[in-house]
């Protein structure tokens, strides 16, 4: 095992190739071979242009891996992909036995909906005694609440975080429970969502960052003006309870709604 | 206004010195006053010492800040240490009125939990006009999933992460109702959270991990050993209950403990 490469997941950041951390740098400077999601969806080449704002890409070998996004997210990945994949793996098998150490740069934070980890999976099955390094980064919900100048969450506020697929039930129900919700990618959804925040009363407590932490980075505070809009694919909508300069006050957001839901359900 | 000095709030990650941004260890480099939290908790020091593993410190202005955490937590905040937090106010609009920059390093994350946020709003209070920087940051709980080489969150899954102030039924309602659940501190609550855990059956799906992203970092898997143990104050829990290298099955985990709840609150 000693001899060995090493395979690295790197979360590059949001976008600004400066929320890099020290440690991605270093070891994107010194790994020979850096692993790039191609994908339909817009994150393939974003990952390789935040990298080289600030690592020479020259004499380096890139290895370009097709994650399906969209059928991945759906939990099934179709046969011929899966093969693709496998090869994928025995290539990156092959050159770590060679003591080669391999990099995976990852949009924003590796742990936060990567698809690394679904060649991982196929990585463990391979050879259960593999270890990765998972270096993490910067998410663009960070970077989206930076930009928005707002804080997630304060002392003993609680957060939800959800992906594109909701069921409205389940979102009211989160919406309304928690003090912090944010929404990833909503572009998928947006005018739905805006219906139900109106409906809580919680469209003054929302706001949405298309791109977060990239060059064209735009922070929308009066969300009504989205309705029927199209946002970019990089959309983070952060619901915040609580507004900034306001001392608690006895008032609760969303809990007439709650008890219009209850007497509804009953 | 364009005369001013800039105020950064700058997230420098979780411990590790080279987890720090390159534009946080940029801004830091360059500005002459840096504002550290001085706490009773853990807090102030780690800020500090993973700036200056970085950043020489020498010929730099530091101010001391006090946040009373405690107080702070409970949304009550005492007037003497109002006044001292006001006292801190005007040196700081003093010193940006003549043109000189701040810095305020925070611990990972300054959008997750920072006690920044309190002292931004006596800033708003006096200059609302004012505005800050805020340069994102690696938090802990990345650092946690990374150290335990886990994902939070794949695909459609939803996640909550919660302070450790836990009421027991909303705690139960979130672990049973959300794929990933990230416990802040558990430190304080460690053993009535085991208890709950094992009722819901999660147990085997929960790791811990002490001092994430630090020297004396700690991957806990097997938690049931936690019992009756005392756990640093940098503590993360992760339930997470997917796990990694197995496809999806029927069984759905935290299902029957909810059934079982339904009946007895019917």
């Amino acid at each position: 095992m000693s001899n060995k490469g090493k395979i690295y997941v790197i979360g590059v950041g949001p976008g600004d190739p400066e929320l890099m951390t020290i440690k991605a740098v270093n070891i994107l400077k010194r790994v020979p071979i850096l692993c790039f999601p191609k994908g339909k969806e817009e994150g393939s080449s974003v990952a390789m242009s935040i990298v080289s704002g600030l690592v020479s890409l020259e004499g380096k070998e890139i290895v370009e891996v097709y994650f399906p996004m969209k059928k991945i997210y759906k939990d099934r990945v179709a046969s011929d992909l899966e093969t693709s994949w496998e090869d994928t793996v025995k290539t990156i098998l092959d050159k770590i036995s060679k003591g080669m150490d391999i990099a995976f740069p990852t949009i924003g934070d590796p742990v936060l909906y990567s698809t690394f980890f679904y060649l991982y999976d196929t990585l463990l099955s391979i050879e259960p005694a593999i270890k990765v390094n998972l270096i993490p980064g910067v998410s663009a919900i960070s970077a989206s609440a930076s930009a928005a100048r707002i804080p997630l969450c304060l002392g003993a506020e609680r957060m939800a975080v959800i992906p594109a697929a909701y069921e409205e039930e389940r979102l009211r129900d989160t919406l309304i429970k928690f003090d912090t919700i944010v929404l990833m990618k909503v572009n998928k959804v947006l005018d739905s969502v805006l219906l139900l925040l109106d409906e809580l009363d919680l469209t003054d407590h929302t706001i949405v960052v298309e791109m977060a932490g990239m060059k064209n980075e735009r922070v929308i505070k009066e969300i009504r003006s989205l309705t029927g809009q199209r946002l970019h694919y990089f959309s983070t909508m952060i619901v915040k309870k609580k507004k900034m300069g306001k001392k608690a006050s006895g008032k609760k957001i969303g809990i007439t709604s709650h008890s219009r839901i209850s007497q509804l359900t009953r």
